[in-house]
């Protein structure tokens, strides 16, 4: 069944000789057609940008297009395969920018592997984008590329390995303690999986609020005293209130938790784990394709609420509810203000006002839908709209 | 006039934003059709592209996307604007591509104007293209970029602004040479401008079997004693019969010659000039958007056949009529062997074979049709049979 599955989709790729194509808007059927989209009269275009430069936001392909950039070190659940390889995934973000956007995304796949090469080379192809998405790239270094770039180009830069899936759990889980009937100040959570969509869960539900969060990675619980920790790391642990070594392994930070969010591997949550929670828990597994448990054992086992990666269970954590819309309402900030610098901007609460409004789009919430389907091409405006009126 | 037809330039790119636009070849409509085009089954693709490197010029955009890469160098006449400003040539470019050829072809344009670092961006998101297009980038860094490029990538590269005016040129000249009833070998020619454009012309020239050439460039007729002159230029030296400074200006040069090109500047032609040349004389004047001579001048002073780049008279030597058709036959050379890693090979003879292939593709020649129209679209299918079929 898998193996089929594998086969249809090298041979659909194979069909179409992958996912992209690019058009042009304008006919080239007459001189006259030539002479205003190339010699003579681009030439003007081109002046108008040199003298003005912000004119380059309405008169090219950067006022709706951005780059998804990827080196290929950490591709969806395969690890590093290297650019080549990681061209299909960059043509399907792609292809879901366009369809659900209106967005138009470019593939950027770079050989280089080194974190001050692949800034260079993104600052320098920079001037075509109106923004740079990246993606799979591996973690830490993901971190230090994203702040740099965020830092020195004067377009908006996101890592949506971090934030588009650490959005869509917050959300995912804002319903979920709404029906719990709990309190997010009394929430017992355990975060197992430190990586790059880990990092930025952690960041994110310390900034809606909840602060008992015992952070797990492939070592075991991340504690103050352990020498072998990155810099994200360590400084994740000055905000949840969970940072001494109390707990050694993911059974016993378990014991009473009410929520379990991983991002980590497959079936490392067992039976007596998941009844040693508290009632009413909460279990978003999200590794993939595999979870760390599957829905009905997890449900057998006394979970209140399960959410996985996959379309083929209930309350599917999908970052496609976040990032078309982020990138349509960050390029119309800037198409409203093209002079406006700050239109590159955003902060944590941005993600966490974008969480609280696709929590807010469901209207007929139950333990079986706690978020939006993804494709209900509404929550895209939902997110864009938030995105357009940061200040 | 002139000013108007800049705005409606303006106009026109701000109303469309740009020319190009990226869509997705795939429905993405259904669950079902995310997991083809997306996860889980992306992830089959990308592990074949990693196991079988060559896979990706078949499932990937790869199989049908150039890019067009330039540092703004050297845009149209206009000059030194920066990577910005170069965006709406590209862009153009781009969409002659898709509109003549059905390349899919994405603008790089590149901050950095330093060779080590444009070669080295360049490598670096080589990945994604199945050819790189180099565009308006200045004489003589470019011819340094163009060689280590071919040397060091394993797809097609090839510098437009040299090969597809020169390429033109040559397909014009042997049709003005029929016409006049001379023999090449006879041929004294003159030419005046030797930049990119220049010096591909005059290695075309060689290669087709004209030798009598006299190079001029800004300072002079090019000579042996010279001592400001770079590679390129000292090496056109060897393969010319001119180069000893018997003459020394453009008004010695002409008296005799049977042909002038010209790639310089506006309005360097005389009536004196014209008057002195051969009888039977062809002048192509090929400063854009102001020729050397304009052509009612050049004919009332003698000249029998007269070219420019301009649409508004006949004869118009544009680099359309070989770069669309170029890129199609390289794509599909690949496409019949994608193992064939000689599919990114071509000499100076290729260039040869389809300026000849083009002149032979005029069928009511006369002194004012010397060269197809640039919208004549069967030239394209001319020209990438003959790169299809390159040995």
């Amino acid at each position: 069944m898998i193996h089929d599955y594998n086969d249809a989709a090298i041979r659909m790729h194979k069909t179409n000789k992958g996912k992209l194509s690019i058009v042009s808007k304008v006919n080239l059927n007459s001189k006259e057609d030539l002479s205003l989209a190339y010699t003579p009269g681009v030439a003007a275009v081109c002046n108008e940008i040199f003298k003005d430069p912000s004119s380059v936001f309405e008169s090219t392909l950067k006022s709706n297009t951005i780059a998804i950039v990827s080196d290929g070190s950490a591709i969806l659940g395969l690890g590093n395969l290297g650019a080549s390889a990681s061209i299909p995934v960059m043509e399907g973000k792609a292809a879901i920018l366009k369809e659900f956007a209106g967005v138009d995304a470019f593939p950027i796949c770079i050989q280089s592997q080194d974190i001050e090469e692949i800034i260079s080379i993104v600052k320098n192809i920079a001037p075509v984008f109106g923004g740079i998405n990246l993606e799979d790239i591996a973690s830490p270094k993901c971190f230090e590329i994203e702040k740099r770039l965020k830092e020195e180009l004067d377009i908006p830069v996101m890592h949506d390995d971090q934030w588009g899936a650490a959005t869509v759990a917050l959300a995912a889980l804002i319903n979920s303690i709404k029906l719990s009937g709990k309190e997010k100040s009394d929430i017992k959570l355990v975060l197992s999986g430190v990586g790059a969509a880990g990092v930025a869960t952690a960041k994110l539900l310390i900034a809606y609020g909840i602060r008992d969060i015992t952070l797990i990675d492939s070592k075991g619980v991340i504690y103050k005293d352990r020498n072998d920790l990155n810099k994200e790391k360590i400084d994740l642990l000055e905000l949840v209130t969970n940072n001494s070594p109390k707990t050694r392994n993911l059974s016993d930070a378990l014991v009473g938790a009410d929520v379990f969010i991983g991002l980590s591997k497959p079936n490392v949550l067992t039976k007596e784990m998941v009844e040693s929670m508290n009632e009413r828990s909460i279990i978003f597994a999200l590794a993939n394709p595999s979870p760390e448990i599957m829905p009905e054992d997890a449900k057998l086992f006394g979970a209140y609420i399960v959410a996985t990666g996959r379309s083929d269970y209930p309350n599917q954590i999908n970052n496609s509810l976040v990032f078309p819309g982020f990138w349509k309402g960050m390029l119309n900030r800037r198409s409203l203000d093209i002079n406006n610098n700050k239109a590159k901007d955003y902060s944590m609460d941005t993600f966490v006002e974008i969480a609280k409004a696709i929590a807010d789009a469901v209207k007929d919430l139950s333990p079986d839908k706690i978020i939006p389907d993804m494709f209900d091409k509404s929550i895209v405006d939902v997110v864009a709209k938030i995105v357009s009126n940061v200040k």
